[in-house]
C-alpha cells in the first residue's frame, strides 16, 4: 500500500471499533460474495476483461490521432471519475505526454458555459465522447445534440467517425441514436453504478486519451481489492466515520492542498453522498481547496459549531515548485510553504479538538490514486451499511427529474 | 429593490420570528451607531469619498491603457469579493466592453497552479495589483516576490509603474515594500474588516479594471443600506437563518444554477463561516453548483439527514442561450432547461420538507449584486449577534498560522 491513513485523532476508542467489527466483517463478505445488486465494481481490477482493456487503448490511439482535443459529455458519475484521475494525475506532473487534451461539456446547463467552452474549442480538431450509463440524461441528451450539430457543420458526414458513445444496456435514448447513427458504442456492465464506474469504460477512456496510464490504475485498485479483504484496520476508516456520525459530527470536510485534487474530492461527494445521503442518513461531505479555504473557512474549522471532522488528504512530495526570490521567505519553495502551512493547519485543527483523518501520500501517481479510488469506495459501502442504508440505490435523484418535466 | 426572498417555506412561525425582533432592533441599532469595531463597510455606499472614488476610477483607466491583463495577487477577502463581482456580471453579459483580462494569483501556495498561470501569461502585457489588509500574508508575500522578479525580467526599472497595491494602514511588511519601492499605493480604510471590503478600495479597482460599473454596484448596496434600516421583513432571512440553527439545522447550502455565480458563493462562505464561526457557534456554509451538483448532491438534499436548510440564489433572466438542434428537446433552449431543473429542484426539496429560502433575481446586473452583497453582509450580522458572537473578528485564523512557523 502506498499510503498511509492515521486514525488515531479521531477520538474514537480501540473498545467503540470494536464492537462494530462483526458487522464490518459480514458487510465485507457480503459483498464479496456478489449478493449486493450493482456491487460489480469490486472485483472489477481482478478480472477486467483483457480484450476490453485492449479495446479502450486502442480506440484511444485512434482519438488520439484523428484530433486535438477530446469533449466528453456528461455529467454526475459520467464526468466525475475521470475528470478527478486526469486532474490529479496531471497535476502530479504524470500524464504520459502524447495525451491529448480532454474537456467536459453537458456537466450543468448554463448557456454561458457552453458559449465559453465552444469559443475555446475554435481552431481545434475534436472529438467527442458522450458518456450516461442511463441513456437517458437531460443534460447529456440536450449537449450532445448541440456538439453533434457542430460535428456535422465542421465535418460534413465523416463526423460519425469522430462521436464515440458510452452507455448502459438499457435500450432507447442515447444508445438508439448510437446505434442509428453508426457511432463506435462502449457498453457498460449492468451490475456496476454510475458513481462506481470511474475504473470501468466510462472512466477509462477519456483517461487514457489524456495520457493516464490505465493499467496502473488499475493495478493498484487490484492490490488494494486484496489487502482490503484481510486487513480489518484497513476498514477502520469506514467504521470511524459510521462513528463520528452517530456521535453528531454532521459534516466531512475533504481537505487538499493542490487545486489539481480539487476533482477528487468533487469525487469523493458524489460517492459519499449519494450512497449514504437516503433514509434521513449519511454524513454531509464538503470539499475545502487549501490554502485559499483556510483563509475562508479556517475560522470555522477553528472555533465554530463542532458539527464536523476533517478528512486531509495530503501529497507529500511535489514534482513542481517555485522559489521565492525575496523578502520574508527568500529562498523557500513555494511547495516547502504549503506543506508547512499543511502542517500547521493540521496541528492547530488537532489542538482544537476537531475529530481528524490524515491520509498521506508520499507521491501521486495511477498506483496510488488506484489505491485510493478502490479504498475510498470499500470504506462507504462499510459505513453505508452500518447505517442500514443500501450504498448502491439512489431512489431521491429522479424526484427533482419529475418535477422538472412540469416546466419544460 | 430588485430581487425578491421567500421566507415562507422555512418552516419558522410568525410567533418565533416575533420574539427576536427586539433583539434585531437594538443590533440594528447598535450597527448604524457606529458603536461596532469594524462595521465602516455600513456606511461605506452612502458617504462613499467621491475624491477616492474617481482615483480608482483613474488608475483603473491607466491601468487598462498599460496592459492587456492585470494580475491581483490576494488571498481570502482579499480576492474573493472582487473575483465574485467579475464573473457575476460577465457571466450577466453585462461587462463593459473596454474591460481587460483580471486573473488572481497568490489564492493558495501550489506551484503547479502557479506555473499553470505563469504559462497563461506568456505573451501578455501585465500589470500587478497586490491586496493584502494586514500587510503580512504569507501566500501574498510569497507570490508577490515571485511576480516582482518575473516583471523585472520582463520590464527592466520601469516595472515600478506597472504595480498596485491596496494594504490597510499598519507600516511594514507588503505597506513598507510598497513605499520603498514606490508604487502607487492605495490604503484601505481602519474600520473595515476583509470580508467586508469588497465595497471598498480592495475590491473596486479590480472590478472596474475588468469592465464593471463600480458605481452602480455602490447605488446599489446604498439604496439596500436605506431599505433595511426600516424594513423589519428585509432582516427576517437573518433571524430565520437563527432559528433553523437553534433547530439543529448545521449547515446552510447556497445553491446556484450559473458557473459565474460559483465566486459569489465562495464570498458567501468566507463571510458567514468567519463572522459565525467561534465560541463553538456558527451555520457552516456550503456553495453548491446546478445542475451538476444535483447528479452528486441531489440525493443526499432530497432524502439524506436533515441537517441542513438550503438558499437558493436564482437568476431568472439569462442574456444568453442556446437551442437543442435535435433529440427530446429539439427546439428547447438550454436556458428555459435550467430553469426547468431549478423549479423542479424547488419544487421535490419543497415536498421533502427541507427549509428552503428562495431569492429571485430577475436579471444579474451591478445594481442588484450591490443590493446583494449588502442584505447578506447585514444579514449575516444579525444571525451572528443573535448567537452571540462578533460578527467582525477572527480569533482562530491565526492559530494556524503560528503552528505553520514550527515548519518554515
Amino acid at each position: 500500500m502506498d499510503f498511509t491513513i492515521d486514525l488515531s485523532n479521531t477520538g474514537i476508542t480501540a473498545d467503540e471499533l470494536k464492537e462494530q467489527k462483526e458487522d464490518t466483517a459480514s458487510i465485507m463478505e457480503a459483498l464479496w460474495s456478489g449478493k449486493m445488486d450493482l456491487s460489480g465494481w469490486v472485483k472489477l481490477p481482478l478480472y477486467f476483461d483483457q480484450r476490453k482493456m485492449r479495446a479502450i487503448l486502442e480506440t484511444a490511439e485512434e482519438i488520439k490521432k484523428k484530433c486535438d482535443t477530446l469533449v466528453v459529455i456528461g455529467i454526475g458519475g459520467s464526468y466525475l471519475g475521470a475528470k478527478a484521475v486526469i486532474d490529479a494525475i496531471g497535476g502530479a506532473g504524470q500524464l504520459k505526454h502524447d495525451g491529448i487534451e480532454v474537456l467536459f461539456a453537458g456537466t450543468n446547463l448554463s448557456p454561458a458555459y457552453h458559449l465559453e467552452l465552444m469559443q475555446k474549442l475554435e481552431g481545434k480538431d475534436i472529438c467527442l465522447c458522450v458518456v450516461s450509463k442511463s441513456g437517458t440524461t437531460a443534460e447529456t441528451e440536450a449537449v450532445y445534440h448541440i456538439f453533434k450539430k457542430i460535428m456535422t457543420e465542421k465535418y460534413d458526414t465523416s463526423f460519425r467517425d469522430r462521436i464515440y458513445f458510452i452507455t448502459g444496456t438499457g435500450e432507447g435514448g442515447l444508445r438508439e441514436e448510437a446505434k442509428t447513427e453508426g457511432y463506435k458504442l462502449f457498453t457498460m456492465p449492468d451490475d456496476i453504478g454510475g458513481r462506481y464506474s470511474v475504473l470501468s469504460e466510462a472512466g477509462l477512456l477519456p483517461m487514457a486519451v489524456a495520457g493516464v496510464n490505465i493499467k496502473d490504475l488499475h493495478r493498484g485498485a487490484e492490490i488494494m481489492a486484496t489487502d482490503m479483504g484481510w486487513d480489518d484496520v484497513l476498514q477502520d476508516y469506514g467504521i470511524n466515520r459510521y462513528l463520528l456520525k452517530e456521535k453528531g459530527k454532521a459534516v466531512e470536510t475533504f481537505l487538499t492542498y493542490e487545486p489539481s485534487m480539487h476533482g477528487f474530492t468533487e469525487w469523493l461527494r458524489q460517492l459519499f453522498a449519494e450512497s449514504e445521503g437516503k433514509a434521513g442518513q449519511g454524513i454531509l461531505p464538503m470539499a475545502l481547496d487549501m490554502t485559499g479555504d483556510l483563509h475562508s473557512m479556517g475560522q470555522f474549522l477553528q472555533d465554530g459549531a463542532p458539527v464536523f471532522f476533517e478528512t486531509v488528504i495530503d501529497i507529500e512530495e511535489n514534482p513542481f515548485d517555485i522559489m521565492v526570490p525575496g523578502g520574508k521567505y527568500d529562498g523557500v519553495g513555494l511547495a516547502a510553504l504549503n506543506r508547512a502551512a499543511a502542517k500547521g493547519a493540521l496541528d492547530a485543527h488537532k489542538e482544537a479538538g476537531v475529530p481528524l483523518v490524515h491520509i498521506s501520500v508520499p507521491v501521486m501517481n495511477e498506483y496510488v490514486l488506484g489505491q485510493l479510488i478502490y479504498y475510498f469506495e470499500t470504506s462507504c459501502v462499510i459505513t453505508a451499511r452500518l447505517m442500514g442504508v443500501d450504498p448502491f440505490d439512489q431512489p431521491g435523484v429522479e424526484r427533482y427529474k419529475s418535477e422538472m418535466k412540469k416546466f419544460v
